[in-house]
């Protein structure tokens, strides 16, 4: 298909298109003449994927070339090149916490990953994030909301268990990476809002009374 | 204790303290002479659950206000109360999707809450953000990954019982809206880093050979 033609299917303007062109961030289409491109139903995903990042994961541009050159990056193991989208994907959240409730924190995460039998690198983003979190609770007199960290993590493991068996399920190693990508940031936002929803329900018979 | 000792004790600037007492969102200290005022414990953790709204939960100043209202109104029943707050707390995002995948979503949904036997208001914000997302897999091609909702919402429906134990174990009512308050925020911080952590973990080993 012409460019016009990408642009309908995808409801991405032409010019934006280009752009993506230029910054390296769609392949060129191939040239069926010297003035013209011909582009196909790989550069519908990718378009596709790149407005998922750019609208949904409000991933900025330069970190999107670099998720999606680890996605094409088909020489490393696939458990490293999704690790690099991870990553990308992942910043660290940095909250602020008294330095005796970082410390009690990051021996109760400690002590969970070891309950749990989580192996995760010492550097991943969010290690750090779930470090201030459990703080920040301490720090606000909120210990008993993290007092059951073991059987919430369970529960989010079993959440996530459901996710990788999806993600898993697709035949391409391709289309492996490119669920990991858009579930990770979709993901996100879903656990979020079923838990908003869980906690209207469950707080509205509990408390009707009170 | 005096401003100064208030301003030591939750580290929070007294200039800042002023323009919070100014705003209204912290209560008038007792005057125990013309030009000074003696603040106590209850103003400590407003003091810190203000914090916790604007670094935390990036709330802003006008909405921490509103929300502090409603903490404040005793006369509501405390389901009303909360649920208040908790609106105030979890604005809507909104998500781009075909209208074709926003009608399936939405159907979806509707099931999903009548199969979990959840009772939610038809205009509460998690709700719209949840069709959006359910949506936004389906427009991407990765229906596969919402195809299971039922399971991921009862592994979320686990979590969101034990975080409402925790805070049901309040003695008071007033500490019980606190804690539901810097529950929502920190709650969702800590649900995602989690994801995130058992999804490394889970990962490496699914993926090692592949």
């Amino acid at each position: 298909m012409r460019i016009g033609e990408l642009s309908k299917a995808t409801d991405v303007p032409v010019p934006t298109i280009k752009y993506y062109l230029r910054e390296g961030l769609l392949p060129a289409g191939e040239l069926s003449s010297p003035n013209q491109a011909s582009y196909d139903d790989t550069h519908v995903r990718r378009l596709r994927l790149i407005r998922a990042l750019i609208e949904l994961g409000q991933v900025p541009v330069a970190t999107v070339k670099e998720i999606l050159e680890s996605l094409d990056a088909n020489a490393e193991p696939l458990h490293e090149q999704i690790g690099r989208a991870h990553r990308a994907l992942t910043p660290a959240r940095r909250l602020s916490a008294t330095d005796e409730a970082r410390s009690a924190a990051a021996a109760q995460v400690a002590d969970l990953l070891r309950s749990r039998g989580w192996t995760v690198e010492p550097s991943a983003p969010a290690l750090a994030t779930l470090i201030d979190t459990v703080a920040a609770f301490r720090s606000l007199g909120q210990e008993n909301l993290v007092a059951d960290l073991d059987r919430k993590a369970e529960a989010v493991e079993a959440f996530t268990a459901l996710e990788i068996d999806a993600v898993t399920a697709n035949p391409t190693r391709d289309q492996v990476a490119e669920s990991v990508v858009i579930g990770t940031i979709l993901g996100e936002t879903l656990i979020a809002s079923l838990r908003l929803l869980a906690q209207e329900s469950i707080s509205a018979e509990r408390w009707r009374d009170r």
